[in-house]
């Protein structure tokens, strides 16, 4: 790997609890992780980027979610929306906005959400102009760039395209307020009257998506898949060092440590099974879709769908995963282990307000249909 | 029931999350509580009470936790200390504390937390001089009387008494700050070289407890039994308000409204089995108590360990339901419903706090020891 | 309680792992069954009955179940028919068949498998000639007496009916060979142009049940919710005698008896966690029965209702407590415990095979209605 | 693969229920399986071998075991003791019991269960006498040739040695009657003052173990991870056909076939993501010790506990896949799914008692004392 995020990851540990109370944005925090190189982590070389395989990229992402997972979906997001370039946009927009990434190591949030159908796009092309309104911005606020959709009355497809932030009409809020992964930027932008120029359009209103198009469904899953699992590892990590600094027997256990005790053991040890579990699935659909990226446009239908059903099977289990994690940390920490100060409930929240990205149902539902029916999963924003 | 709680729950619930937000002393919705007359429940008539039987009590206290599970503690706690006042005081301690809490409608703290064995109790008695410290003495912030114990070094048992909270040299800190059960006043308490007159001790260093002196312990554990349930109670209830006031049918359900989907619909049966299975056990051990609590001094060991072991089963049940149910809250309302202006997270928080008052496989264990041993639970500070 | 059943209890246990083996028809143990006066339980005093509570019969039940679920299935299901008779009955179809099966002790099988619907009502009565074959005829083999009920292509209500089993033109196959229960007698009956008199039509093909006809459905769910309970008990019962008389400690157990390793004991301890949730409300169930069956006609859809949403909840906490309890077992005994000579995986094909009798999944969507919409269990053939 | 078993797998799943209910020896199918040249797959092709990879092997017991893991157990295990003549035989023990191996084709047994000890070596060396008893003795009745272990009174190792299953004094018994598991021939052998040769001594009970040495419990402990595998996906397979060929919807179900059942969807998705993630940590496992079998007596205790580590985890994951699979698999296909003809239960009856071959419960503890404490697990008879 070429980066080693250990001082990184060591920083940001002292400041997470304190940041996750504060919410808001990390302003600081990101300025370190661009100066550390990362946001060029999925550029091509020949736009100045490092061009890392997409498991190397998870693996970071991973990392940095174990110790502030709000970071690291902010890390991951941009690699995605570069990925969002490389993947809708054509050769010149790739080289003017990637090799301006690489340059100026700006960051890129997005306006894509495709539940909330409130932006508009108006004209007939090859430009057009955005008005209202995007809810679950992540990562905009405070970025240099933005990938955006809106949906256009006379097509079927919305219109996809690039925009900087700072571009006049556009006004990012400072409504993001949750319960957990608070320091996302994920909060609403709106559009007033905003020109989206024809060279910036990367998808007009009457292009279907190919199905090239449609892995980026699957490096956004992704994404997913590796924070939920970053989370376990960290809630893990934490019970591990609290048992071993402050940990103290019960008084009904018949051993001298706590780190003797063998239901802490049981649940130390239902956890690492659970984690390589999801670790083992997380890393075989990070190859999986590398291998599909590099197939490019001549990826078929049917090889996508094994892609997008490997991203499922791993989302599940993490899921379960970083749930599970997150809620026995406490077992294992105790009543001591509740204070405020410790800020140990921030991985469950964390966790639980991210997975609720899609509904755990519906992917279960999705793997039946392949399991039982033998239906691939079908191109969809969230599959 | 001689109580309606109705107006006091909706007004105690425009505030429990932003109560819970700020955390500290909830001074005002305290008064509320006494003003409603609460404070009386469990004293015997003779003293100015409504000796309210235990099943009644707890209903109420579960009640109140479905809307806020801090003031629920404060207010189960309460009874809890008076209880300690009828099983370890004598007639006169009972007559004159009890009395006074009637006129007063007082507030009971306690400072009795066996596992932290700071306070020492000085000298031969019948008096004796407090010097110490004890923590997590829920409810003696904001208190009048409290209940005491005190490790002594030439005695085998705690020293047992009563002490008004004003009495000089008794300080009470100001430092509860934990993730759940944020308002419970469970901070702690220290003594500086404070007299306990022997008039107000209930039971020396010397003096074994009775059989019937261990039914507290099954008391407060049914405490905890009812805040479990009632938080899984105000989950559900959350859930289902939202679901119809605010519920989409997620993009690939095949129904017009969230209330009609199959799996927001197993997932709030599972919460009701759930429920009403921890509700069936928490109402048969508290009748079990109740029982228990009217023989008194005649109180058998083998009729106590009946008790402890029907509110055992209790707590484990609860316990799960408690998690599930704060946790399942999440799958029914999605990912809109992680606003923090909506503080969906505080039954988790809560219920994750609590749970591990005790831990949950020692009381597994003790459930085992029955069921495979015919070892009835022996009375100690937990069981 | 009149009965007790220790003596029959014990000589059934003897017989049970060869007989499970074996399958078929039970005469000997069904005749013991008749013998120890089990077949008069449901029939009222004035028609020389017991007249015993619906709790007593089902305790009865449970307890029978826990030693053989079939024999229990097969008692439980007469008492069934005999409340069969007591609802849609008149009162002299009551008289003339209750009185002789007291005065006969004759068993009671029958033909009403709501989702078969291949037998047919010919006629338009009073009197039918009923045609075709039913399965799922528990108890019919070696029975005296049947309940009937038939198709008729004009009505769009079943033809119910009272039958002896010896009526020229039924035939009873011997069938039924499932990998659980596999003495209950469930196979299929034929019948070849049978007449049934008018006098034993309890309702013809034009008239709806009334509510206090539907408590039937109520009745016969609390039967399995009993069933699952007394096999999980049973399992729990095996699983500690074998601890006792033959269980060895793990090599890595850092105990010197089976009976004393942590983690036995809290499997022991979940299982008995789980039993008792579902005993209480199994219990609160029956009594909600007896309640609504001492209302007769006069019980209403609201109070039904209740009674449904109480025995749902009991059925699903039952299933999954019977399920894990016979599956947890195994953990107890370990790998010496898997000869076939204890037959102990007979209480997991037998809850396997019975919980299968309505989905699990669709009693928690009834729950689901219940605590999401709040609609009562509408009266169905399964709820 | 050199292997296509899909003409061997339909042969012997028509006869799979049939067998199972018989219990006994597989005569006709071993011989089938040998036939197929199934027994030469981990023989180094310098003795007339395949030197299939492990990963190779443990998919093809995988792929058995989906169909019938009796068999699928007795060809695992005839590759481990070819495995153990590698790991603690010498070049001429290995040259000639292997290459004789390879010519007769003939089938390899076991007397090497290390918590029985009541076989016994006699002598000082370099020949013993053997006398005494094993049980658990796999695949030992038909086979030609035998590893085995005993206990010698002067030593602090066992005796190990290879014997053919034809030598005087050895007499297999018939006496492996388990609930599942049925044809894998596990019985008792006794053993008359038998006569292990010198030249066939592996190892005496002076010599303890070499690193390399432990990697066989690696192995052994690998194939019950890819049975318990094999399990779960033949009864997802089973569940698949079922649900096509008989499924009918439920009543109360929405829907118009079984297969689009949104509960059955999830059902079948569950088991997916639970067989995925045991398939996962199965591959990984299986390369990890295929790396340690080539490092041979270099490999260090820090890699070997790598390997164990990875085992371990696997088989946590797959435990769980192959209980969840085989109970999950009758919620899908009904009750009439139970029929004996179908023989459903036996995935459960197979996977239960393999499953208990060493407790879970320790298995977690070796995984939390490397999460807890990083303790890597030490070599021991069943890590």
């Amino acid at each position: 790997m070429p980066f080693d995020l250990t001082d990184l990851l060591h920083t940001l540990r002292q400041t997470a609890v304190e940041r996750d109370r504060q919410g808001g944005h990390a302003t600081f925090e990101k300025a370190q992780i661009r100066e550390a190189g990362l946001l060029r982590l999925a550029i091509p070389q020949e736009h100045g980027g490092l061009a890392l395989p997409w498991p190397d990229i998870y693996r970071l992402v991973r990392q940095l979610a174990a110790v502030d997972s709000s970071l690291a979906h902010l890390l991951a997001f941009h690699q995605l929306q570069v990925a969002t370039v490389l993947i809708y946009g054509n050769a010149e927009q790739q080289r003017r906005w990637l090799r301006r990434t690489a340059d100026e190591q700006g960051w890129w949030g997005n306006a894509l959400n495709p539940r909330d159908t409130r932006l508009l796009a108006e004209g007939e092309g090859p430009s057009f102009v955005l008005d209202g309104t995007k809810g679950f911005c992540s990562g905009t606020r405070g970025s240099s760039y933005m990938t955006v959709s809106a949906r256009h009355p006379d097509g079927d497809q919305p219109v996809l395209g690039i925009l900087a932030t700072q571009t006049p009409g556009i006004s990012v809020q400072e409504d993001w307020d949750p319960i957990g992964q608070r320091q996302t930027d994920s909060g609403s932008v709106r559009f007033d009257r905003v020109l989206l120029a024809g060279a910036d359009v990367m998808r007009d209103h009457h292009t279907p998506p190919t199905v090239f198009h449609t892995l980026r469904n699957c490096l956004a899953q992704l994404v997913l898949v590796n924070l939920y699992l970053g989370i376990a590892q960290g809630a893990q990590q934490e019970a591990r060092q609290y048992a071993h600094a402050e940990g103290r027997p019960w008084i009904a256990a018949a051993v001298d440590r706590a780190t003797e005790d063998p239901y802490l053991l049981n649940r130390m040890g239902d956890m690492q099974a659970q984690i390589a579990a999801a670790t083992a699935l997380a890393e075989r659909a990070s190859q999986a879709v590398q291998a599909a990226w590099e197939r490019g446009q001549s990826l078929t239908a049917a090889q996508r769908g094994e892609v997008a059903l490997a991203v499922a099977e791993a989302k599940v289990i993490a899921h379960r995963a970083g749930l599970f994690a997150s809620q026995e940390l406490f077992e294992v920490v105790g009543s001591r282990g509740t204070r405020a100060s410790l800020g140990y409930d921030r991985f469950w929240r964390n966790v639980r307000t991210h997975t609720l990205h899609d509904p755990l149902d519906y992917k279960l539902q999705t793997l039946g249909r392949w399991a039982l029916n033998g239906e691939l999963p079908q191109p969809a924003n969230y599959s």
